[in-house]
């Protein structure tokens, strides 16, 4: 199943709903009478009723057209608009870290890359502000002249977990979707050699999440879904998500040190191909298009403007 | 005046309120049949005609004591229990600074912190969904061994800010209030390591915040308030909020280059005096207890659990 969350462009209303096979978004809220919340986190809170619920709905709306909303009168919003957290695995494909050792970027030469430690997961905090669904026109920051991108699935958890083994944590996750993580790198060059980051990562609009969460049923197997970035149309890149040191249950066993919460997103690092890595390449500009496609979760759309 | 978030014990209603001269708790929820609202975020989202009306009614509250609540039937929460954003300043106070470079743990000594860049405030989010107030009892993590404590000022934005200058950035606050910001000094030293920090500094209970909201014109002059951290007693941290390197109007200029909203914290980083930077003390256990006291704002106060 893949759910949305969106706003009714005609009506105004701001729901959540089960996208369908024919591409029209049936609206959850609406169908059961507001029975089912209208917000994604409140719809997560009640767990796997809930979820029979919308599918049982979702399958006798194939038959009739009642509370079904036509994709062009469908303005998508993030899957989740406003995470409780956002939890960044830090390097977590292996050649994305052999790629930044070897960054241009003189701020980046003497931050000892190469010593990385990989005991346990280890990551940063995005700000839920941050968070803009696909199609948004993202403007690039006044502070930044490297501006990046870097494509990566975003785990959304379905239901409150603390410490969880690798071996049970996909019960606690609703479903995927795909995270463009755009980056200053010039800020977060700075911000890493004082060993934080924050801004560098969490300025409005650095967040494009979307476009849909499928449910993990639909998904298959989360370790191998091949995922592409491409920008104006030219790849940019390319791999797996079995190309990485922690899988996807062993993100969210580490990261359930903390007590996740429906709606917390987990992010799984990124592909090498990132622009600063790139000797032959300039910085995301003004009328830019990033299209970030990961198997079975489709495409995550961001417009860069000036 | 001082703003509160709070349970009734004796109703169990979540409300907020002002704290009166008696020390009784005035809801304004209550005192306002509802026209003001039960949740901080959205009492400062209102900005500052909800601020007169609370000061207003909260004058006539003097005179008799209808919806005036007993400390007693008082369960303080934080004065924004879950903020939007928490963004934590690193390396503020330089004392703190010249303090880590010394740090005795082996992990420590290979992160040259001597080369800490100052061009602009650099640091790190933390989880909303790790605040607790004062009086909460804060369980040592299964995964540190060197739970440690640091004071701090926690700064509460009142009005939506992007791009202001540090001229009218106290505009946009609304108040003050105490920060401890607990952490893991040994999963920080590894994920510092790797140029980050998550779970060192956001794991549940990491972020005790309190007691209450204390507007501007009470606090005065935001840049002279001594600070004061003590465990069990014995007087441990001691500074000034005038001994940093950027004061609080300067930190909200810089992190207003992220939309702030009604409800963020910023933090002010912490002096130094903490445990990781003595040769003689040991860390955190089950028993202790810490009383963060900044003048004008009270005191938080932390229990530890094991």
């Amino acid at each position: 199943m893949k759910l949305a969350s969106f706003k009714i462009k005609s009506s105004g209303k701001a729901t959540i709903g089960v996208v369908l096979a024919d591409g029209g978004y049936l609206d959850l809220h609406g169908a059961t009478n507001g029975e089912l919340p209208a917000r994604m986190i409140d719809f997560l809170e009640l767990g796997e009723s809930a979820m029979a619920r919308a599918r049982a709905v979702a399958a006798q709306a194939a038959l009739g057209r009642s509370n079904v909303i036509p994709a062009n009168d469908v303005e998508l919003q993030a899957p989740v608009p406003r995470p409780g957290k956002i939890m960044h695995t830090s390097c977590n494909f292996p050649a994305h870290l052999s790629e930044l050792t070897t960054w241009k970027e003189p701020e980046w030469q003497s931050h000892n890359w190469g010593e990385f430690h990989f005991e346990h997961p280890t990551g940063f905090l995005e700000a839920p502000s941050s968070v803009v669904p696909t199609g948004a026109s993202v403007q690039v920051p006044h502070f930044t002249k490297q501006l990046d991108y870097e494509i990566e699935v975003g785990i959304i958890i379905g239901k409150k977990a603390f410490r969880v083994s690798p071996e049970e944590a996909l019960n606690y996750v609703a479903g995927l979707t795909i995270f463009n993580d755009l980056s200053a790198r010039d800020i977060q060059a700075r911000e890493h050699s004082n060993k934080v980051i924050l801004l560098g990562k969490s300025f409005d609009g650095s967040c494009p999440l979307g476009p849909h969460l499928v449910t993990l049923d639909e998904v298959g197997d989360v370790n191998n879904l091949a995922m592409v970035l491409t920008l104006n149309g030219e790849e940019r890149q390319s791999s797996n998500t079995g190309n990485v040191i922690y899988k996807i249950a062993d993100m969210v066993s580490w990261w359930s040190n903390i007590t996740l919460e429906p709606g917390d997103v987990i992010t799984s690092g990124s592909p090498p191909g990132v622009i600063a890595g790139r000797k032959d390449a300039s910085y995301l500009k003004g009328g830019d298009r990033i299209d970030c496609n990961v198997e079975k979760l489709g495409t995550l759309t961001t417009f860069i403007v000036e």
